[in-house]
């Protein structure tokens, strides 16, 4: 089924359930007000929810009406964790082998993960709001995970039950206040800013054929002031499949329901035409389009996002239609 | 006033109103009855919980019970936002010290702070859970701060008031994993488990006269296995205020209610006696005392937590009773 939060006024929503083709929407309220409800009694309510969703898929909920992005606030529009992956390892190795680094061992053998802010997420449609253009702000087109409860020392295979639904995300990145917070050891803090999620939250038979082994092999499309950048397949390439990454969540702590857990930017390797590389599928964030020019040019030519430039990021199912819902924000200045 | 979340088997517990001294409670029940429902709506709520705090503390509420901290879970058992500062530089300074590595100069002048995870907090007297002796287990005792909605971009002063309630923190440690994650660069995921929070969490009233310039002028103790290890002064040597290390969170994005904002361990300078230096006021985590160790002797001498062993952390105010309760958990084995 698909579920989506729509905005009410208040800091959490109202949990709506949406048709599979994303035309028509319920209120789910006599079932679920908002959407860490149904997560915190997941067996309980989503066979609730499954049913609703049916009857608006037959045509025959009787107070269905128009559903509309632009009224949705992210899935969750707060949750009590955000934990971000970065499980595409040709994204590092493109950022690393552009400042002639080499990408350690480890990152090959165990998933590189920060803790994010979700106190304040935004909706698919909000602005993404920011005091500096000088910051570098740069888009990151991911896929995102939300679990249910999940043990402490549990295996990647019983973390990978614990994934309830399955989002996009753009996690926006200020890339330029990256190496100053990076060089301070304790990870990113103001450098990640508010990420944004798609319109809905789907769960995983929604994507049948495509979720295969905690990967979804959907291609994720970035589209940066209107033209295409990126058709990145987010399955095959995937490093550190989705149970993997709670797993590495899970080592040390019980992870709890409506924890969001992402991708990273996804990311697909180069391929080789006339002895030269070309990343024919483009880039999901521009930092790695930067990095692909640093490697061919020598300097990156590609600046980073303007005040009024806009990102849309849309995945398709393998019958062309949209999944999640687009994500689509225009970069806008904090007015203090 | 004083507020503490009672255990009834819900993941967010119930709202209670403890009287000053800690020896009554009363169920906020017809007030609001979750922490974050409190924090969501605060101008409206908080002037009730006060008049119900001061009916219990003239000893005329109806339903007003014995207080049992051993009830409590952490006063928001699961948060939006945990942000954990490192606000004094002396913890700093003292473990750089040990391993012969200089202070970067923009520790003095920029608060470090990481994220952590939130989605699964400890009560005061909650056991603390972790898979392996070896990955070396700390300590680590705090003050925190849970604040209101404050807007991106704001000022340490405007970000001062947004601190609603002042708790005490132990944000449990593990050691031996810290090198190799941090070596990553993303930070503390696995190395920073689930923090535990003193049973009451207090209005800034409450530590009139010891609360000033956003700093909180009381010994944080610390008895580990029932000896006395810290009496630590929380106020003067912290190097940020919690404004400060706020709106060092607020740079790029709104904070909302109900964040908790840490403190870092709690550190005081030595003080020279012949010659030699003397750290009088013991330490709030054992990695300091083994930089101590290292600094007088070559290497370190304390070990870590076992299982089984026992850490309370307590600040009285200058009438000598205890502000926020005490945290006083057992670390125990995970048995999977």
């Amino acid at each position: 089924m698909k579920l989506a939060t729509y905005k009410d006024g208040s800091r959490d929503g109202q949990l709506v359930v949406v048709s599979r083709d994303l035309s028509t929407a319920h209120y789910a309220t006599g079932v679920a007000a908002r959407m860490q409800q149904a997560l915190d009694d997941w067996g309980f309510i989503s066979p609730q929810l499954q049913d609703l969703y049916e009857t608006l898929n037959g045509g025959k909920a009787r107070h269905a009406f128009p559903f509309d992005p632009k009224q949705c606030m992210a899935p969750l529009p707060r949750a009590y964790q955000w934990a971000d992956g970065s499980a595409y390892i040709n994204h590092v190795e493109l950022v690393r082998l552009a400042r002639n680094s080499e990408v350690p061992a480890n990152y090959y053998t165990e998933p590189l993960m920060y803790q994010g802010g979700s106190d304040d997420l935004l909706g698919p449609c909000d602005e993404a709001v920011f005091g500096d253009e000088a910051w570098g702000i740069d888009f990151e087109a991911e896929v995102a995970v939300v679990t249910g409860d999940v043990p402490m020392g549990c295996t990647p295979e019983q973390a990978l039950d614990g994934v309830r639904l399955l989002m996009l995300a753009n996690d926006w990145s200020l890339r330029n206040l990256i190496p100053d917070e990076l060089a301070k050891n304790f990870g990113f803090v103001q450098s990640k800013p508010a990420t944004a999620f798609s319109p809905v939250a789907v769960t995983t038979d929604e994507c049948a054929g495509a979720w295969v082994g905690g990967k979804l092999g959907l291609t994720v499309q970035s589209q940066w002031n209107g033209r295409t950048v990126g058709m990145c397949d987010a399955g095959q390439e995937m490093t550190f499949h989705f149970g993997q990454l709670i797993a590495h969540l899970c080592k040390t702590r019980n992870v709890r329901a409506g924890s969001i857990v992402g991708s990273g930017t996804v990311s697909n390797r180069a391929v080789e035409k006339d002895g030269r590389k070309d990343w024919v599928r483009g880039y999901s964030c521009i930092a790695e389009k930067r990095a692909i020019e640093t490697i061919l040019d020598g300097k990156p030519a590609t600046g980073y996002m303007k005040f009024g430039d806009t990102i849309r990021i849309e995945a398709k199912g393998r019958d062309g239609q949209s999944v999640f819902g687009a994500i689509e924000q225009t970069v806008s200045s904090l007015r203090t």
